[in-house]
């Protein structure tokens, strides 16, 4: 297998954008890509989407994206792993270069969630879960995740104001974030204040639905060599899965796919996690963040809720974790969502970060995406 | 980029199966398929899938299917490229063992299309069509497609009566296959006084609605030899896009998706069509196999229908096509269908078949599957 870099990115602003279509969204962030990279044409691409069909009423993405980008006749494969697509996407790119099959590949998200009304994004978000026996039984994310962070709270003690700090770390950093749909700084008692929509996640617990897409330029670092930015090379990918419902795990206060990605991305790397200076993980709600770095390793079990109030994940912290914003503040639309990801790790280790987000001497990060309530996870390192 | 082979074949029965569920069809098709080739493990997967949200409320399919299957932690993707799922499913197997990622992959496809009404299954197939330019105006499968048939027609004076001897020779063919949704011998006449869907093409000239799956497993040459069956080499994989709307094309009556890509296969395995011994093919719609073998370069174009009228596409003909019954009699179960190809190629270059629809002495065969009116495609090429 090849030695293989990301040396292109592109985001759109994250938000509710009624004015901007399903289509352009993904063409936007695609041509964003292509230029930041220099590459003169693509070989190949992926696009990241969990349910454009019920969203959009639109199947057929790759060839829809590959047309409106004006690059057919190449191939073009959309991939869904619920809110893992993004993830999944950047992972057959970086597969797909490394084989030696292409030498250019585009790994692109996008998720159009705006355009129904929450009924029914609710239910299209739904349908990552099992739908026979979760889904169609009336549970929804928040419910699922609510029943994560109480287990969480039973077993280790965890608290409502340490679920807070999360948030409000989290908005601190998407304050600082121009492609943001919330920029906006926030206090723990504005979280604990805020209306119950599963308890006990108060709704700023809980990460918007968002229209927004995302794209980068996977090629070999040899011929990324040859072009103007800095290459970042890919050192570990993983992906794994777990049993798609909540009640089926042994487990509810751990993600073993997170874990098991991790540990083969960390084996291709050859790497532990004392390499690594900060992460981009899935805070689809704030329980997930701290349930996430327990599975990872950052922290023993129980005991990241206590490193959020220390402020230990934040910017200044010991192991920054979302500088980004984090799906929470930045916004998740959920098959772009990994592909943001990716975009901020490089960000970061270039030092292009806006509007003095960037960390310090950084030059390895992690990146973890997840769908579902933890059914399918990928892992990426990269490393400048 | 490492030799790959096909071990193992599963499929279920196609047809409308009230008893199946969507989860149980894959499981029983991936089972026999993991049986079939005698590994004890398997490292990942792909399944493709095209619209699993519109048709049973559920995404997050590789996650699910994995879970079910029994085989989580492994790495589980859903793809989706409409018709041509499976084709892509198997085509990511191929890259990912040749890429040395993984040894063995199970390529999986799988529709449940009968749990909607029929103007729901009519609306979610349409998705494979440009949703806003052509499935919003109302535009669905048998118009696109009687639209590329009156325009074939009318350039190459190709009549309703060629159209049916494609009908009558799947059947033919299909009638022989125990998994066939529609196992009965029809006549020309049956056809040209079915039902007319979309003028000029008859109920008969058209594939059904299906539940079904499909699924084989992909390992390396050298690993295949060490197994009970016969390795059936993947000599070469292609994929290529053309614009998603019927009505960007240049010209209605050709497919550039499906050139290109069997351009690609046969680059790869450094082949001409001289060397392929049989074809399994995308007929859709009837009209589909006439313009599908004039895009691959077996016929020139306007002279497919006389060579189906002359039966030189027949089991017994000079170039035989779709032996398993194609969709047409076979059943298009949509994600299912491309895997379902490989697995009727599979059958034929093992001297399989059933039911005497086995070829006599072929020892190469191609496998096109599309997807929407022809904005994505696949070609495969397998040798014994």
């Amino acid at each position: 297998m090849r030695d293989v870099a990301v040396v292109g990115i592109g985001i759109t602003k994250f938000g509710e954008l009624w004015e901007q279509s399903f289509r352009n969204l993904f063409v936007e962030a695609g041509k964003a890509a292509i230029l930041d990279s220099g590459v003169e044409k693509i070989d190949s691409m992926y696009v990241g989407c969990m349910s454009s069909g019920l969203f959009v009423g639109q199947e057929h993405i790759g060839c829809l994206m590959a047309d409106y980008l004006g690059v057919s006749p190449i191939p073009a494969v959309r991939v869904e792993s619920a809110c893992a697509s993004g993830g999944v996407a950047f992972r057959q790119a970086f597969i797909e270069v490394a084989s030696g099959m292409s030498d250019v590949v585009l790994a692109g998200g996008v998720e159009k969630m705006t355009d129904v009304d929450g009924a029914i994004a609710t239910y299209a978000l739904a349908t990552a879960a099992d739908a026979e026996y979760e889904g169609f039984q009336g549970v929804t994310f928040p419910g699922l995740y609510a029943m994560m962070a109480r287990a969480h709270m039973d077993r280790y003690g965890t608290t409502s104001e340490m679920l807070a700090h999360v948030s409000v770390k989290n908005h601190d950093n998407g304050n600082l974030n121009p492609y943001a749909q919330f920029p906006v700084k926030i206090t723990v008692d504005t979280v604990l204040n805020s209306v119950m929509v599963a308890d006990p996640l108060h709704i700023l617990d809980c990460s918007p639905v968002t229209d927004g897409a995302a794209a980068v330029i996977v090629t070999t670092v040899e011929n990324a060599k040859k072009l103007g930015k800095p290459a970042i090379r890919i050192a570990g990918s993983g992906m794994a899965t777990d049993s798609i419902a909540l009640h089926s795990r042994d487990d509810m206060t751990t993600l073993n796919a997170t874990k098991v990605a991790a540990e083969k991305a960390f084996a291709m790397a050859n790497m532990t996690l004392k390499d690594i200076d900060f992460a981009e993980v899935h805070d689809c709600f704030t329980i997930a963040e701290l349930i996430v770095l327990e599975s990872l390793g950052v922290y023993a079990p129980g005991k990241a809720g206590e490193a959020a109030m220390a402020g230990e994940t934040a910017r200044s912290g010991s192991f920054p974790v979302n500088p980004s914003g984090g799906l929470k503040s930045k916004g998740h639309p959920v098959g772009a969502t990994g592909i943001a990801q990716i975009v901020e790790l490089v960000k970061q280790l270039r030092g292009e970060a806006e509007n003095g987000r960037q960390l310090d001497n950084v030059k390895r990060g992690l990146a973890q995406n997840m769908g579902g309530s933890g059914g399918s996870a990928t892992v990426h390192i990269l490393e400048v």
